[in-house]
């Protein structure tokens, strides 16, 4: 984002059990993407400005105008990846790699957009349990910026199990792994580089439990949103002492 | 490769333009496959059986047969990357990330399949100067497989340039980067692990320029062959003691 | 390894445990290298010839010569870490940058030669409860060779808790994630590039518990040998089109 | 750092060029530590507070009391690293494992603390012809925070050559790749995550020119520090809902 002004983040959520599932209403009367923007707001607070959008707005609430004034995008769908139009997941694509961020949480890992980012199947192994079972989420790389204030390890009482293989590329920052009670593990927490911009895959966050109101969850999206929020474009043009810096090529396929 | 089998592999070449310009057919008289596939032989001996496909036979040659007895898939792409059949893309990706290997040579870095796999634009820098210009390829990893045995550095003494930013994932492993005359630098030996499968991105072998002649780049191709013939497919049973472990899951997305 | 000829692997053992602890003296009575070399002669079979290297002896069986004749180097320690002379661990360490392998095995987490080559404290989290507990195995890189006709999970019926976070660097390759009873994770397979050679830590072996018996850990542990195995030194030799390219540079410092 | 204080920096400089070569006198008459401060005030402004040590100042002006108050040191030195004692070097090495950042520049990649965060040689090839060498400095990674705002390329136009192989680990993340006029290349902006806190090497720097008078490489450097200015240490102490999360381990080596 440009130095000092504030971070602009669009949650979408597809937005289809809050209305459908009266379990999941109950859980999430103000949406998932309610709970996520609450949890940002504590966070982030007037650092950063949190718009809206869902599947049902026209375009999904993701037009070439929303995408420009966005720096981070979340993203939350399950139950109708087949619905978002491959001409609305084109457009998210290239802006994410012109440099906005992108943080796919939980069953989003089966998108279309974050499967056409990582280019693999993004298959996993899962078990929805009645009433779930405890999820750790351990933290393998202190150092890292989405882990700060993080505790060791995060315990969800009560979720979905996802377990490996998960067919993703390998992350380029390996952050957080899981593991059930079932003794499964999983690689809960993985940024990656696309192009000028960053993407996040988090898993926590089925919509049959109230994960997005845990605070260290919300701190974990947050500092995800943080850590997704690039710079400007890359700067395509040479440093000021260009003496004898051929400039006589193309860009794109050769 | 089943072990102690043949290691069994496809070159795809499109083979337009050895049809079509007297200065590519004079370089390569039996095509850019045969000067490959020469080099493998010397360098694989009867360890490796070889097949041919291109771009004008029925299903371009890559047929489901074909596929489930090709171990290792090497591909050149340049001008006709758009006739490329998505039926074709879909079932070499599915291939891929099952296990079978490929090596993507030069403007394949544009090919659909790449692309895919990628999941970026795998755009870059090009200049395709008159006479081409040298590039040295230089190894920075030389602990890795597909470095063993090669000189520091490779001369390629006539080549066109390509230049970062070349938009493609970080690289697994990343262990040549050449640099041209015109002072570019470019990540010329880029190795990706996706689902049960590799795949090594090797940039040097323009059409117009006699490289794949040339023993040095034909060793690293050998190399990246070698490399990317992977085990079976992963062995998704537990092991024998299997005491308490869970079977209860679903693969796939939740 | 030179090619065709056979991987001389040299096995080291502190082998103390196994000489005054008769629960070890009973689980491995010709120790813990005895049980090892048993594995890798199952699966590398005429490929791979064995030594052995203990604490006990001269230079702990680690000569200059015997590293100069060792292609790949399994190291197993707990209690006499310290015992291991400073001089030897400089000479293992120059021999894995120049092309040996290394396979750090369970407590060698904390041995002086991993440590050196690792620049972190390589703590972990522990608990060596009465009985051990369950750890399950989980491939996450199905591609990697060290992880060729695996399970999917791997049991161990009993074993010590390691547990994240295991303060080691980014593992350049991580192919096997472990979970334990506790709910605990830890990074179980991990792969590094240095230098010319290649090391690999993989963590499944306490010495109260009979897991390097179990035919699954056998083939990991060969998986490991055959992958540490490097080709000769990188040739700093440019190729023999050499036209312009300068060599008036110096090796080392500056 | 904590959250809203002001960055705190020590530049560490050998500072032993600066007083003895009349050559690097006239370039960095402040000494390079001057230089590299001035670039830091302009990009970061009162965000950060900067402090300098040097040799010759006791324990070289990095007592524990220094070190606890430093987020991120920087440090360069060429001529005297065996003067650095082993104390303060582990004391160093100590505080970047618990998160402190730490920037090494140029030929600091022989220094005894770089070496022992890395764990290999860290040799090079160099050459340092009169008058030097154009090197021009290019970004592969455009969406990293180091790469924040840089030219494509930024041009040194006199500079000592560094190439591969450069013994290092594989990078965590790769910003920088240089190539020279002579056709080398080297990997000149390296990332790496070290415990609790990261590392970065960045080559651009030789006391011969005035490298660390350019805004660019300035602008780099500071990007750098912003990116190692760790979060607080890994919070060890699990969420709230602790509700069957065993305590019952151990730290450190087993």
């Amino acid at each position: 984002m440009p130095g000092g002004s504030q971070l602009r983040v669009t949650i979408w959520n597809e937005n289809v059990h809050e209305r459908t599932d009266k379990s999941v209403m109950r859980i999430y009367p103000e949406g998932m993407h309610g709970a996520i923007a609450a949890g940002l707001r504590r966070e982030l607070g007037a650092t950063a400005s949190i718009r809206f959008a869902t599947l049902e707005e026209p375009e999904h609430g993701l037009t070439e105008e929303v995408l420009s004034e966005t720096d981070v995008l979340t993203w939350w769908g399950h139950k109708a990846h087949d619905q978002v139009t491959d001409e609305v997941v084109g457009r998210v694509h290239a802006r994410v790699l012109e440099g906005m961020g992108i943080v796919a949480l939980h069953s989003a890992h089966y998108s279309k957009i974050f499967r056409r980012l990582m280019g693999t199947t993004c298959a996993l192994r899962w078990r929805s349990a009645e009433g779930g079972e405890r999820e750790l989420v351990w933290t393998v790389n202190p150092a890292h910026p989405i882990a700060e204030g993080v505790p060791q390890p995060i315990v969800i009482p009560h979720h979905e199990m996802y377990g490996e293989f998960f067919d993703i590329p390998v992350p380029d920052d390996l952050v957080f792994i899981s593991s059930f009670e079932g003794g499964e593990v999983f690689r809960s927490g993985c940024c990656y580089y696309r192009g000028a911009g960053r993407a996040v895959y988090f898993s926590p966050g089925d919509q049959e439990f109230p994960v997005y109101h845990q605070p260290e969850i919300q701190r974990v999206i947050a500092n995800c949103v943080r850590w997704c929020a690039s710079g400007a474009m890359a700067n395509d043009a040479p440093s000021s002492r260009t003496g004898g810096v051929r400039r006589d090529w193309f860009l794109e396929g050769s």
